[in-house]
């Protein structure tokens, strides 16, 4: 399982006002802390703060990296940011995201391939999200096409089929587990799968419950990735678990501490 | 969702104590209890018991069926026993269980369709647990194909891909979920697909977590029905959740509330 771990996102109150007074060591304790609790690597999204982006996100990257080797997902909708800030990562980088639009596809994946950078692509096009399972399987087929026309090997391609929240769009939790399902057989070795997994119970009461099971339920059906908070012990947990099931971590008595003390 | 309660099991001290001195309290108790959890139906077994074990389980079925009109599954392996307890049941019966040997076979699907019971049929025969996927798969298409040749209807038929405990068996977890996956395209509408959920972590550390990820993973591929413990609620929750991600059951806040309080 390649966990990003979620946490360093402007969204956060503490990481907004952290950006805003240049405070590194909120930054700097947040990604070790995520490291130490099972994350792979750092999502970094500057949100809605005070300041250029572009700014704002380089100096992420860079108090990050005195910390850490660990990838650096960069999280922008902007591709101005996306290419200046993957100048600035020493770490391996993860580009979060890409649309399935051709006009985007041919953007990012020579990008991802230049900067030997993993890609992240997500099925939405100038539609929108699909509403069903054919939708995210074509754009899933697009997007692997692009990446194998310019030369990106599939292991540097994570799929995200795109998560609505349960209360609100309840069809979509099985039209991804479907997506998945589908386009894993799509090559051989398949593209990774990435869900941006706290969408699902977004605005839920159950929020734990919602996200663990279906957390559980991608992985049981070929996710290998997700971007999702790492220090949720239960939701870690629940992952590793799941992971030994498939026999894709060994099983011992204490496998969840084998696994966090295997990093 | 048909959660079969499993706790009316003579390898249980209070139930085998509560058979051998004929205390139906205990019985009655365990019954209500398991029903107001959750449980569609329940599993009686008597285990270990001192006594002859028709006279045993008959008594435990006419002590149910005292409070409840719910299904029992009467779980022996001896045909002899089953054809009698049978006889008892004036609620709807499950037979747990045939193997899918095709001498096992010949007794057992036309034991159902005469009495108009459910029928669980594992994946099990003269030559043991299959080691795959495709053991399984072999064996489900066996049991389907005498299943429609006596004239069982598959909406009364429950495959069993027979889960063994992951500390033994690495790669059974994936195995069943493979065998679901596959199976449940053998016929429309497919057979339903059961399993002895507590098997999975038999004897190992992180119970709690391995049966609950196992039971959602299997869900998440097609599983309807489960053996298992009602009484655990955080197991419960997890089904409840799992369905309402599959939109089996629908969304509300407090849906775990609205499908206990529905039933």
């Amino acid at each position: 399982m390649f966990v990003i771990g979620e946490r360093i996102n402007g969204m956060f109150k503490e990481v907004r006002r952290a950006i805003e007074e240049r405070d590194k060591r909120v930054i700097q304790d947040l990604a070790r802390r995520q490291l130490a609790a099972g994350a792979d690597a750092l999502d970094v999204n500057v949100g809605p703060t005070k300041g250029r982006p572009v700014e704002n996100m380089i100096w992420l990257i860079e108090a990050i990296q005195e910390v850490t080797r660990a990838p650096i997902s960069v999280d922008t909708p902007k591709f101005d940011v996306m290419k200046e800030a993957l100048q600035a990562c020493r770490n391996p980088a993860v580009i979060n995201s890409t649309k399935a639009s051709v006009t985007d596809l041919d953007r990012y994946v020579p990008l991802a391939v230049e900067t030997h950078s993993q890609l992240i692509a997500l099925t939405i096009d100038e539609t929108g999200v699909p509403r069903d399972v054919d939708g995210r399987v074509m754009m899933g087929a697009t997007i692997v096409t692009k990446a194998m026309e310019a030369g990106l090997d599939l292991v540097d391609l994570y799929i995200d089929p795109v998560i609505l929240p349960v209360n609100v769009a309840p069809k979509q939790p099985k039209a991804v587990l479907g997506a998945i399902s589908q386009l894993r057989l799509i090559a051989d070795p398949p593209p990774n799968f990435v869900v941006g997994l706290s969408n699902v119970s977004q605005g839920c009461k159950e929020r734990s419950l919602l996200t663990s099971a279906f957390l559980t339920m991608c992985i049981g059906v070929g996710l290998n990735a997700a971007i999702m908070d790492a220090l949720d012990k239960d939701l870690m947990d629940a992952a590793i678990t799941a992971e030994v099931l498939l026999e894709k971590q060994l099983y011992c008595d204490d496998y969840i501490a084998a696994y966090l003390g295997n990093r």
